[in-house]
């Protein structure tokens, strides 16, 4: 009897109707003889209209209130739910995050989840209860709300995993799985049956939006099997877990594009120890993350030093910049929004060599030129015009096998 | 330095405007030197929003997850009103039923206040904040989210305000005081200033609606002056509070009408010992409310038996006392649904004869016939043609002297 836990999502739980069809998945999943645990979102548009709301009051919440707020949308699914569920004759309970003991630390909108307890979870499995959890929130050692922030009720999900130790936790969504690339750029992308947690982390901090890596993250450390799946249809999704020799064999799991980015570059920078820590650090106290660097062969003791920002922080940064180039010397500061990163994922990188060097011949071939690169064990990314990305993906996607065949049954390639 | 619980009911938090005109009167409350403590109920039409989506769901919905569900409404007016405060530079927190230890029993939507900590409240209080409650909620030894019925965010009032000995709970509402009679029926109906918790009980379950009797019933036990004001303008409201010997100067306090109730007569009971229990039992345990009874003489040994219900439940009682009829050998069961209850209320009339004799001449100069009378005390109740309730209402009204004056200011009668 396999301990499964179930998250649905707010479009899984948007309408009534669509609650219901998430009480069939569940009292089927019972039927077959797992014991489920539900974790649900709020209901898609809720928490928009309770941020409305609190944005009518004031620009700028106070953030407790903000959570006090926003965690009553998980409420309302979790009681739709478990009153659908025993109205047909299943022993389903609601519980808020409090209830099942998840405890945080303090920073409200954005909490850590620092314990779960998951005592009346066990109660209720014992009992043949099925508990329905409402995600996203915590409670802080003064027994205030806090909510997680963003892809929090995957967190909770996840949470719960590893503290109850199940045997899968499957993450409904509005898509059947995690794809070799975006669909909607690349017709041809495969789902992936299967993908490690490492690679898993790496295309979704590169813009692959299924997943968020604090999740990924909580999964890998606890080993708890994940699956992301369709909760509109049946059938397979894929599972993200500990790396096995199987994956090894496959050199390219994926490919993401990213537009999310700017490049900013200071020229005519003194080579000297320590300027990229006087250019970077005003940036990082602002609270901006920095992504790519790249520092030039200097001429005459000057080079230019290129990084990339948030798209959404260039106004911030650009005077925060400024300021730090003059401070060190340098000429002058320019700034490209028009950009956009590349990139390969695939454990079995680290086993096959050759990556990167097919990778820029395939873009060379294209007309596209490479403006920065970065690379991980398991990761290779350029920076490129924007208007080139959608081309560079669908080139990349097809030189590395990744559109031949279904992504879970492709051969190995050497 | 007074401790003064505020509550504002739904409508005086219906809308962002309104919210904005509750942090105004708290605010003024502030600087006028008060300590506050805010009790909130849901924006109204929250709690219908949320009894439809159950009731899609279910026509029966569970009740514990119908509180997890309906406690959600107020907790979104406190955040968003601890909100304006805060932005106004008050330092205000809002606080869930739990947080400030409102604590019930397991009665799901009607549940009942057992005890009250309040300890959040006091921490809150000594440091200056202004704390923000949720009304109509609690949660029982389980620690599951409880609500607690009609008119349960008064009671949460009342209940802080005796916890914390304030030394006056406000309930401001869309009326701005209890009146001596309604003013949709009697427009000459005044405002009282001044009105005893015994009083108040009986206008309360005779049909006026501004309170409700728990919270009346709470707030004499506990000692606590009631008000009742307007959220939506300035000026007095009416005080709720230990008799006084101002009060007993007075007969009358007030009328009321009641269309609620139907008459049941049964006709040709055996006039023995144990009948009446015989009839009325089975009503009593099928949860139906019997207010007002009478057994005319008997002759030969034959008697008419007759009671009043509340109108909702005659399609279920007909049947249980027709079985009940049957049994005991009573000839038939008649049953008046267009009856009304017309009442006098007054603490004065401990102190004051003729006051029935009084109302019996009145209404019998208007030509209406009276079927049954009932008198405590402090009231004198008379069934009559539902047709005459204005009428008697008016007449009564002019004939005790109601409308002479603005009612607190009214002199003494003897």
């Amino acid at each position: 009897m396999a301990l499964i836990v179930h998250k649905y999502g707010g479009t899984s739980v948007g309408t009534i109707e669509r609650i219901r069809r998430v009480a069939d998945r569940v009292e089927q999943a019972v039927k077959d003889g797992d014991r489920v645990v539900v974790v649900l979102s709020a209901m898609s548009g809720e928490t928009d209209r309770l941020l409305k709301l609190a944005h009518e009051i004031t620009a700028v919440p106070d953030e407790r209130e903000l959570d006090m707020l926003l965690s009553t949308g998980e409420r309302v699914t979790i009681a739709l739910l478990a009153m659908e569920l025993r109205g047909r004759g299943l022993d389903a309970r609601s519980f808020t995050g409090r209830q099942v003991g998840i405890m945080t630390d303090s920073a409200h909108t954005k909490a850590r989840i620092t314990r779960v307890t998951a005592e009346r979870i066990r109660e209720s499995l014992a009992k043949g209860v099925v508990p329905v959890v409402a995600g996203f929130q915590g409670i802080n050692e003064q027994s205030d709300v806090t909510t997680l922030g963003r892809g929090g009720s995957d967190l909770t999900a996840v949470a719960l995993a590893g503290a109850l130790k199940a045997d899968r936790c499957v993450i409904f969504t509005d898509v059947d799985g995690v794809y070799t690339t975006d669909p909607n750029i690349v017709p041809s992308a495969k789902r992936i049956d299967k993908i490690s947690y490492e690679e898993m982390l790496e295309m979704a901090s590169l813009g692959a939006k299924v997943l968020q890596s604090r999740s990924v993250e909580f999964a890998a450390k606890f080993n708890v099997p994940l699956e992301v799946n369709s909760s509109f249809k049946e059938g397979k999704g894929t599972l993200v877990t500990r790396e096995d020799a199987d994956m090894e064999a496959v050199a390219v799991s994926g490919v993401t594009g990213d537009r999310n980015q700017a490049k900013v570059t200071v020229v005519g920078v003194p080579d000297k120890p320590g300027v990229a820590a006087r250019l970077l650090g005003p940036v990082a106290k602002a609270n901006i993350l920095v992504d790519m660097i790249i520092q030039n062969v200097s001429h005459e003791s000057l080079t230019d030093f290129s990084f990339t920002i948030p798209r959404v922080d260039v106004k911030k940064a650009v005077p925060i910049i400024q300021d730090a180039a003059k401070d060190i010397g340098a000429k002058s500061v320019s700034v490209t929004e028009a950009i956009a990163k590349v990139s390969l994922v695939g454990v079995g990188m680290r086993s096959h060599s050759g990556v990167a060097a097919k990778m820029f011949e395939v873009l060379s071939r294209e007309g596209v030129n490479i403006m920065m690169i970065s690379t991980s064990e398991i990761k290779i990314s350029c920076v490129i015009d924007e208007k080139y990305m959608e081309l560079a993906m669908r080139a990349l996607h097809a030189a590395f096998g990744l559109d031949r065949a279904p992504a879970g049954d492709r051969p190995a390639r050497p």
